[in-house]
């Protein structure tokens, strides 16, 4: 039988001592990335130039690699800060945006993957097609349901020894041997851009937070997801006013609010 | 005599089957563009790097290029893209931000037009300026008025063969011989930075959905945000509350509001 | 004794006349800083490849450089600009964002800093580390109050003959002489991301409206941001709600309430 995460608790511990994380995300992502992260009461930090992006891994709690906008300068930096990142042992998350859709990424993330990342996030068409399925991912965009990418997201986390995290209506979580589901948040959320990759950067802060124990850390930073977007989506009109509403909320969580409205299961 | 566009039916047909469309924009315009994008119910993918964007351009409905923050690296990446979607037969919006500015901008967008855009999207200093005109652009705001870019907007369309846009307090619309005029919007507008690039994201999903008729598809795109212009500018207090009003009205506009809103009239 | 800014008349002068303002800045700011400039009345442009941010410099009012997401390519049209900037003998601001984290943004910064800014704007560590002092920045994080970075802005200023600005809680201006400090603002401003680097923006702004007098131009544009700050504060639930209501402020502050409202005292 599994232990339940203590949600309440770990998220006084990050806000308590608020990790420093090299969030090295897309474009599109760099702002809504970093205002949630210092919404919840994390410390980003957007560095990615090849030139310091692994002197910077090495004095960051964890780092997060999103190749979303990917180019061969950046793939260079996410390189030469995850090599730091595991030098010095920090704990470093992947997020492989559509990395079906070219050779490009298809070789980037092969590169990234014998890295070892110690937590991957994605979408349900991410994680199926990266143990070599048949996803259906148009773009950036996922079109599988997460519970098709299940089985893919078990074999992904016992073959590189990491946890796998499938977000989407229902979360999934997996070590390879435990699993938990996260339930939450709003059918707006997939209507406002790079939340996904907001969500790998926090993962990236609960991970620098609990470096011992990536399972819970990624738990916990989908069940903040998961309740600050169920109540901001309550009060939202459409994807505008839920955006704000939703940093709002972040900023206001506290760890009792999210123990008790949190619905984390055993899968 | 003119056909009017069927502003419903378009937006339906766009929402129904949501259009891949790759977007090389600027770094100002990236997070607000595929929010707008999505809010109105297309798939937007910022795919820019020379290594993919032709591979991408090819499996995408349509594409759109601005050269909003332009630099060799990106233009790179504009040209596969452009050359492979002339090849794959895809539609292609250019934005030619502030062309006049610099000779690097202005060598940038004589080598895109020589590719032969499907439609070309700018403001009045902007389009004044491609034909030769002496334009009152400063930066990248323009200073002229729509009325006085009409004869450059039909002269550039009859010389490319392509869709000219300028948009502004009323847009203009013309193939070099038809043209319509697109009124609403709000006075905010111009208030928030990179609307205008949002906008041509959105020309670029339309065009997706009816590839065969790139001006109904633009006279739609523009109408679009004519109408939620409005509507979030009577709610609005400011370029702030726009903003997100603007997302929120995007997404529940629908095709019977859209066709009795909207004022489109030959021109 | 020391003459008061005269805030007000400053706000209409630049107003009047919107300067065309380059900002460098990096890819987290790019957004909300060409909103916070479109809101006060200024003409942002966001223009940085080595290829013609020189040439755009000499036709702008003024420039500001800003390192938080620095490459060798960024740094490069960075030096273009600044060149150009002061051949032209237009005025521009320097933004040192964690210039102290690696030896790459040091030495940037060492080569930037030779080509003498008129204007420095950071945060407390930032600007202590500067004059090689202890400073506890984590990350992109100030982490020491301003009033601990008087002395550093002193030197740095005779230094280098420039005015800086040390921003936070309360702001401190001086040019090596005389000083200013600037009261106000919302403890919800270091929640929200590249709120200081906006502001880097909006003193070139004022840079470009009162070129011979870059004292009061910096004063000017921080009591803007602390008169506008406590007003969005004072009426906001979060960081999310607080941004947009920063811009609605920003936008519709005048100059009467700029005045009444400042409180800036002689230090």
């Amino acid at each position: 039988m599994q232990d339940q995460v203590n949600l309440g608790a770990l998220l006084d511990a990050m806000r308590g001592n608020p990790p420093l994380v090299q969030c090295i995300t897309n474009f599109v992502a760099m702002n809504i990335a970093a205002n949630v992260m210092l919404a919840a009461g994390a410390s980003p930090a957007m560095v990615h130039a090849e030139e310091e992006a692994g002197e910077f891994a090495a004095i960051s709690g964890a780092l997060t690699v999103n190749i979303g906008t990917l180019s061969p300068g950046w793939l260079a930096g996410m390189l030469a800060a995850v090599r730091s990142a595991n030098h010095a042992g920090k704990p470093w998350v992947l997020d492989p945006v559509a990395h079906y859709a070219t050779a490009f990424r298809r070789k980037a993330v092969a590169q990234l993957l014998e890295l070892r990342p110690t937590i991957i996030r994605g979408n349900a068409s991410e994680i199926i097609a990266l143990t070599g399925g048949n996803s259906g991912g148009q773009g950036v965009d996922s079109r599988d349901p997460v519970d098709m990418a299940e089985d893919s997201a078990r074999q992904l986390a016992s073959r590189h020894g990491c946890v796998v995290a499938v977000t989407g209506a229902t979360d999934f979580v997996t070590d390879g041997h435990k699993a938990q589901r996260v339930e939450g948040g709003s059918p707006l959320m997939p209507r406002i851009t790079a939340l996904g990759c907001s969500l790998t950067c926090l993962v990236g802060a609960f991970a620098a937070t609990a470096p011992g124990n990536p399972f819970d850390a990624t738990v916990a930073a989908l069940a903040v997801f998961a309740v600050a977007g169920e109540q901001a989506g309550a009060a939202a009109d459409g994807p505008g006013s839920f955006s704000w509403r939703f940093l709002d909320v972040l900023a206001t969580l506290d760890a009792e609010t999210l123990t008790a409205k949190a619905r984390v299961v055993v899968a």
